[in-house]
């Protein structure tokens, strides 16, 4: 994961460039938060922060780079020499990774010195937004399938290998059980899956010998691929090896569908293993699945035990981007605004209320200036104090406890996959009333 | 850039371990092609074959990923010593970047013994699939606007750095100006190119202030956003300032638009201008720019210098992902074939010829087994011998300039955003007699 400080766009140095000259360098508050949900969206699950929180401890420019951007001819030397010592002295507030949130609440709040709370905006919202993307999407097949095995199989189509590497993470975080990517083993502990492709099965003139050589190899993850030419009759051929690689100490654990009606071939195949004695043989599935057809599959009773989900959910195609912003709330202690034609914000530090039924189910949250008075479960916590993380951020297993909590707290109605109605998110009165103030300052 | 080993899926150790066991090591043939192209597209342009031969030449486990996968458990000593000293030692042949292709071509052949040509297959994808969405999205727009500045805005909603980085270069490469992601500029020699956000303009409690002061600091490059509260009213604040910034010699380069009806406000803001003697500031755009949007403000001829376009590109937001694979075509000598419902593919060694009408224009592509005889220009060129890149690969400017003459070859109906006729590819006589013969092979 690159965290070089070049990773920004090209206006937060120019205008670094002009906050430097004209000694502009108190306080400012930037908040993240989403504008509005993508449709088919009800709900989304905040990740990435503890990305964000590794890449502000480490922010620094080196001297290749400084270098660089004077070959440039763009930067005054004095800002430059600015830039080589700057470092992360901030305030981080944020909800924690796995908190299910919704529009117009803040997921993060930097507090830092205005140069630097501009310069970062463009990678807290590169790592934010992707993983808050692939969390929300995964999500959704972990509501529609919460005891099947689901497994990420989407490194070869996520939008290069940070993406590949991080929607491992985010789906894992949502409640996958894994991913087939093996840096994200190594990188995250996120337990690993594979089997074998087609060009296996292919480089053999007989499927069974390829299932043997297979098993012999993998005595303990014998998971074979039984559609390479006819998946029944792959199937009959795993049943005829059963006797053979019992002898050698082998239990055939799985099988895998990977193409055609799944369904259909599932209920064929599991009926052919079972005959066959191979009742405790799985059935995996693969091949261009999304929520939408889990949750077809699901209605259908298909006798399958675990899904690889890859294309679809590492870029979360039917939604592969959230209208998110990251704004100036405040500077030198007063509220700011933003009011372009369709993209006026909330002034103002904030934090973000929830309340619960006596069932323990959300009923409704508050968005209202921080400090106020205000009922229910405050979300965003302190994270990083003077641009060190506070100890005790929670592991990713930790966070993905917190998301199975949050998300078993989604009323039914935002688990729809479709035409979720909207959740109920209150503006308060103290909220309303700056930004009032803060309009009358501008305009007058 | 990771080049991580271990960026691929599980399945591809666990079929080596199959390989190596059975001393499977003989040469396999392998390629990359589209099966089909998205709604919307008529065409393709290849990206990403710099970035695979680097991977290819720097593959190589560190001494800590094996013996993170020996912690595994899962692999066996004598394979982990055959994947500690693996190198890739094969041969590519390949489209040159810039080129435009269609369905059932192959744009990238590996040549190399079958463990080796295996592995590598996730990242190879994840490069050349990520790279040719956003080069074919980018040429979108190059082809309805050529004559404007498009410079790409897209980092913070791209899916991770690594997107960021390679959807500048191709984005760049397919025809844009330039990108406003400053690694990119560093890393690939890309013109970068910025202004300001709209919380410089908040920072002051005067919108004026705010653009003498950013002038101030960027006088080579004062180009002013006026939609923070009032689109015209900024213009107007911007003329009214030329007479102070002209004395400190300082020209009002642009003004950005970010918000509301582009055209609209870029006709009135362009009179505002002209009448205050500003006919030579040229007028940028931005915010929820793709290439339908921007077909619509080139119809109404909105008087726009340049355009950023941002997440819809970086994401290729209408078709976030192709429908491409990388497959086994042929091992030890014998021609090969997946047949899996729904997903055959042509065997053996493939070649691409074009051929062009007297104009210049494309006019049919014939897809052919390697060395028949066939008329046209052939594509597939070789770019690696022996795991080393072969001297004289094309630099990016080169690669951008076959872009641009490919593109000039387009038939002008493929031209068209969406309902774009189907290109003519041939399946020679010769490829499907091979086909026949591997599926007479496979079922006798």
């Amino acid at each position: 994961m690159s965290n070089s400080a070049l990773l920004t766009d090209l206006y937060q140095l120019t205008m670094l460039q002009g906050y430097y000259e004209q000694n502009m360098e108190e306080l400012a508050v930037f908040e993240f938060f989403v504008r509005k949900l993508p449709e088919n969206r009800g709900y989304l699950v905040a990740a990435g922060l503890a990305q964000v929180l590794t890449y502000l401890e480490q922010l620094q420019f080196s001297s290749d780079e400084i270098a660089w951007l004077a070959s440039t001819g763009q930067f005054k030397p004095a800002v430059l020499d600015r830039l080589a010592t700057l470092k992360f002295t901030g305030d981080v507030h944020a909800m924690p990774e796995g908190t299910v949130f919704f529009p117009n609440e803040p997921l993060l709040r930097i507090t830092a010195p205005l140069p630097e709370a501009q310069l970062i905006e463009s990678r807290i919202i590169n790592l934010l937004h992707f993983q808050t993307l692939i969390a929300s999407k995964a999500a959704r097949s972990v509501l529609i399938a919460p005891d099947k095995l689901l497994v990420d199989f989407g490194m070869r189509r996520a939008h290069g290998s940070e993406a590949a590497l991080l929607a491992a993470r985010a789906s894992y975080l949502a409640g996958f059980t894994g991913s087939a990517t093996v840096a994200a083993g190594m990188d995250f502990g996120i337990p690993i899956f594979g089997t074998m492709a087609h060009s296996f099965i292919q480089t053999y003139s007989r499927e069974s010998q390829a299932f043997v050589h297979f098993a012999e190899a993998n005595p303990d993850n014998a998971v074979l691929l039984i559609d390479t030419y006819d998946t029944e009759a792959g199937a009959q051929k795993v049943v005829d090896l059963k006797a053979a690689l019992h002898a050698q100490g082998i239990k055939i654990k799985g099988v895998r569908l990977d193409s055609g009606d799944l369904a259909d071939h599932a209920r064929k195949v599991r009926i052919i293993l079972d005959r066959g004695g191979l009742n405790k043989t799985t059935i995996f599935a693969s091949g261009n699945i999304d929520e939408y057809k889990l949750e077809g599959l699901m209605a259908q009773q298909a006798p399958i035990d675990g899904f690889g989900i890859g294309t679809h959910m590492d870029t979360s195609a039917d939604a592969p981007y959230l209208d998110c912003a990251y704004k100036l709330q405040e500077y030198a202690g007063i509220a700011r605004r933003k009011r372009s034609e369709g993209k006026a914000t909330w002034p103002g530090r904030k934090q973000v209320y929830r309340n619960y039924n006596d069932k323990g189910i959300m009923s409704g949250d508050t968005v209202t200036v921080d400090n106020a008075p205000c009922a229910g479960e405050p979300l965003l916590q302190m994270v990083m104090r003077g641009g060190k993380p506070i100890a005790g951020q929670p592991t990713l297993i930790e966070a993905r406890e917190r998301a199975k909590r949050q998300l078993n707290g989604l009323p039914v109605s935002l688990r729809q996959l479709s035409n979720a109605p909207e959740y109920p998110v209150i503006i308060s009165a103290e909220l309303q009333a700056l930004a009032k103030i803060v309009d009358e300052r501008i305009t007058g």
